[in-house]
């Protein structure tokens, strides 16, 4: 299997989680119908983004990946669609919480990746929720490639995606999550784009984000101390060819299924003739370390 | 000193040393009365670019780097204007040949990089001239700032760009020697581009590229094998801001002088609000090694 049509999901959440995974189950048949083979949705799509405020109650909302309902649904789906559907969950491992991705192939499950790296800022407050994840970065033979995982803050690490590519990756997909920067200030979409386009170009590899897009409103309660805010996701999924250029880009403010069509032999040729990892120097790397 | 002006200049070359260091003295000049502060030049600019074929001979060029012309006549012109200037040269350092920087300051020498990652490819035949540098990634404590150095190829590896942030360095600088690929084809320069602007948008700090341009043949003779190529430096020097933006490009085909004026103290603070070194987990990086 060398031709192989990837999708990219766009879209947006509500407050109930079963609207979510209707959704999200509609837009994967659409991208499946359109001949896409690997489905990317976005970051923890059966909720809006919790972790905007601090609560102890949404604890709750992690659970062991096998009870996942979305996963559960999705399995489903793949099996019938025969594709391949990275699932991101919350999940419970024991009583360690993480932020995860169940890798569904043609129904069967071929394990987990943990989120590396947690961020922390205001509204974005995943350390209050998420242990950085224990796998290590994940691979996953897929029926139709080699898929390299990242989960969204992962996306802007030079060492998840160099990583991936090391370990034979074909395609990297990262599901995203992300938006205004209410203290910062500031639009930092060209800025994410740019940063994956380079893990991209320097890892002669292709890249697909898939984000959610609209605003989620906080209202003060007892629960988030008080807090009112809120965020605009801003879409704008893309996906890229080997050299990081961008070969589609969804809006800012649109449900979109973006597909591109890739020849995963082809580009494995084409890491080797340019030369890059017969070239690299780990001795001199222990900066890094 | 926290605003900096850099420059970074591109020329072509003849086949005369002494022309060579002339123009580099002229157009160091040109950017320091432009209020340069750093002035970046291109890679080994003191010739046409020698590596696009395999001569015995021209093991000649390289010498000890204090014994260098243009190291020579650029501390000069470093002291003379209190400009930072990076010499890239051919290094002899005993019986081992490497692809050097040397850091001039103000008239002070402080110190060299040999370039880590070396190419080898049809007419890009560096490993036949240069011993893959045994100094590691450096950063020099300058007047101006501190100065991370890569060398042309280093440019394609985020573990350089990496390197150097962590380390400390305000900016980034490459000299470069790229072209035309006779053999692979295409232009590679979107995909060179993109690579130095993710490293600039990932680590959250500008780089400058400054590369020659013009056409550089070379006839066939007994030295070279009966070789018969020609290389077409494509220019195209650019310099970005601290989210891989870029902020100046020059021609693909004319001698110019790039300037953009950086405040280095704000950006040391964007490289901590936006949390990415915080974020890093060395731990689960082993796959780099």
């Amino acid at each position: 299997m060398s031709e192989v049509k990837v999708a990219a999901i766009q879209m947006s959440m509500t407050r109930v989680v079963s609207e979510n995974i209707e959704k999200s189950i509609r837009l994967v048949r659409q991208a499946a119908a359109e001949g896409a083979q690997i489905i990317l949705l976005p970051e923890l799509f059966e909720r809006q983004y919790f972790c905007q405020e601090r609560r102890y109650d949404y604890y709750e909302f992690a659970g062991p990946a096998e009870d996942n309902d979305a996963v559960k649904a999705l399995t489903r789906v793949s099996e019938e669609l025969s594709v391949v559907i990275p699932v991101s969950i919350y999940e419970r491992a024991g009583t360690v919480l993480y932020n995860t991705v169940v890798m569904l192939d043609c129904g069967k499950n071929l394990g987990i990746y943990r989120k590396t790296h947690i961020p922390d800022d205001h509204f974005y407050q995943e350390k209050f929720y998420f242990t950085p994840g224990n796998t290590g970065f994940k691979v996953f033979d897929t029926t139709y490639g080699k898929v390299g995982m990242g989960i969204c803050w992962d996306q802007w690490f030079p060492e998840t995606a160099r990583s991936l590519a090391l370990l034979g990756a074909d395609i990297i997909l990262y599901p995203t999550a992300i938006g205004s920067e209410p203290v910062l200030g500031g639009d930092s979409s060209g800025h994410w784009m740019r940063t994956m386009q380079g893990h991209s170009a320097a890892n002669i590899i292709p890249i697909a984000a898939a984000n959610r897009y609209g605003i989620e409103e906080v209202e003060p309660s007892e629960e988030n101390g008080g807090q009112k805010s809120s965020l605009s996701f801003y879409g704008t999924s893309f996906m890229t060819d080997e050299t990081g250029d961008v070969l589609k880009k969804a809006g800012r403010d649109s449900e979109e299924i973006l597909t591109c069509n890739y020849d995963f032999e082809l580009l494995r040729n084409k890491r080797l003739e340019w030369g890059i990892f017969r070239d690299r120097r780990p001795e001199m790397y222990g900066t890094l370390m």
